[in-house]
């Protein structure tokens, strides 16, 4: 039997585990550390923890990467990672020199759904995390596709309102200033803070809910417009309350798909794997090489 | 040496060809036919015409199609077609049974340009007809990309002002609405005339060029950052007229693309291949299969 070691980088937590045929034998989560040193040195520690012999390593990155390069070009909320050679360093902890990757958290996250999780036997899959930001990977017959610059997927920063909302990336009206948490923030709430709300049947927070779907599914359509995947996997923090918003979601979004056959067959579906998905995926980032 | 025969259906026209080797041996273009059985005896009778053994027949569609069931779908402009199996009618034309293909004609175009026009060498191209609509195909590895449901590429319908025009799809703020010539049609002029009037310096023409430019910019970012192709190539007649646009094009593509790697090597061409360029796609459908 051969492992896999995948390991999710958040941006205050970091998930180690051991994945062996499909199946998580063994994980690990820590805060992540505030400093390069110590971030190295925890990575160190818990990989040579393992004692079975490790057939390669997946990392997930919340970051910008160059995916050819092996770099993490701009890590937002992990500055320290900016330029670094992450998959060569952490090959060096390596006893064996085992095979290294690494991809977009997003990325990463799609992966795992695609493979194991609430995408399974679907040929194009687009994962979605629905949290701060929008996040996104595309996966065509199992594999990440990355398109010919390392980006594909980036559908958060689709116009959907060209004149709308400044988008901290500088343009305007991108989807993510309307369906990510950015809609509720502009509003001085949170998903989790108006779900409370709508659970005890508040009639205005169950409205605000219907329009974040509404949203939503615009940003949907335009994605199967576009791309056409069997299944689109919604995982994050925002997905948690997906029962108060899915349906506006459903709505909007086959209003506006302009294909018949995708209009009746695509499937909006919750992920599965939970809050190990981006490790899952990270470790299958090798297995599917 | 293989032959094989492209055939491009279009609303007004329809171009035979011959290829052979990549390169166009034989051509021919007779007017659409209006009814069905007289668009039939032309087909047959160009298709006999050929003394050559042929290897194959690909056709390109101006409609919806069921690649999966070898169907016609909905072809606004020769309603005749609807729910027509092309490919096995065309089948039964050909003396030895030879294959037959059949796509949608933006795809054929965008496969055309991949593999012989503006997009060659490049993994990921993504080509647009700029004309009375928006047409797109992406082509990946010189092999159209249909999606799940055959609609993949349909980037004319993504919303990029979700509360602006009504399209003819019912959607609202489709990309088409603001980057075809449904630009111009809404200020009473075509791409054409206003070509004459920017030509000889008039103002108010060339800012309307310019303010076009920006639309079409917009949903090309939108495409670079779902997709990130490497080269995206322009054809359709409104791209005749690209000198006075392309420039605010680039201007607001760039300003939208989230990736630094992107935004610095995508390339928006022109096409090549001209008038046959349909043509040439549908007969490559055989040849790269």
């Amino acid at each position: 039997m051969k492992y896999f070691v995948g390991i999710d980088i958040g941006a205050t937590k970091i998930i180690f585990l051991l994945l062996a045929n499909n199946k998580i034998v063994k994980k690990k989560k820590i805060p992540t550390p505030k400093t390069k040193i110590a971030f190295f040195s925890a990575l160190k520690e818990n990989l040579v923890l393992e004692t079975k012999p490790i057939a390669g390593v997946g990392i997930g990155v919340p970051a910008l990467l160059d995916i050819k390069r092996e770099l993490v070009l701009n890590s937002p909320n992990l500055p320290y990672l900016n330029n670094c050679p992450l998959p060569q360093l952490v090959k060096g902890f390596l006893f064996k020199k085992s095979a290294v990757a690494m991809d977009n958290d997003a990325n990463c996250f799609a992966l795992a759904e695609a493979c194991l999780g609430a995408g399974q036997e679907a040929e194009v899959v687009c994962g979605i995390t629905l949290g701060s930001g929008i996040g996104a990977g595309i996966v065509l017959n199992r594999k990440i596709y990355h398109g010919a610059y390392g980006s594909g997927g980036e559908v958060g920063h689709m116009s959907i309102k060209f004149d709308g909302y400044k988008c901290s990336c500088g343009s305007f009206g991108c989807f993510e200033e309307y369906a990510s948490e950015k809609f509720f923030k502009r509003r001085k709430i949170s998903s989790k803070e108006l779900e409370v709300e709508a659970s005890a049947g508040d009639k205005k927070a169950l409205q605000l809910f219907s329009d974040y779907g509404k949203y939503l599914g615009i940003g949907l359509a335009n994605i199967v417009n576009v791309l056409d995947p069997k299944i689109i996997v919604l995982g994050g923090g925002t997905s948690k309350t997906s029962k108060f918003f899915m349906k506006s979601t459903q709505e909007e979004c086959s209003k506006r798909i302009i294909s018949p056959l995708a209009k009746k067959y695509v499937r909006i579906k919750k992920a599965k794997l939970g809050e190990f998905s981006g490790a899952v995926g990270a470790a299958l980032l090798l297995i599917k090489k």
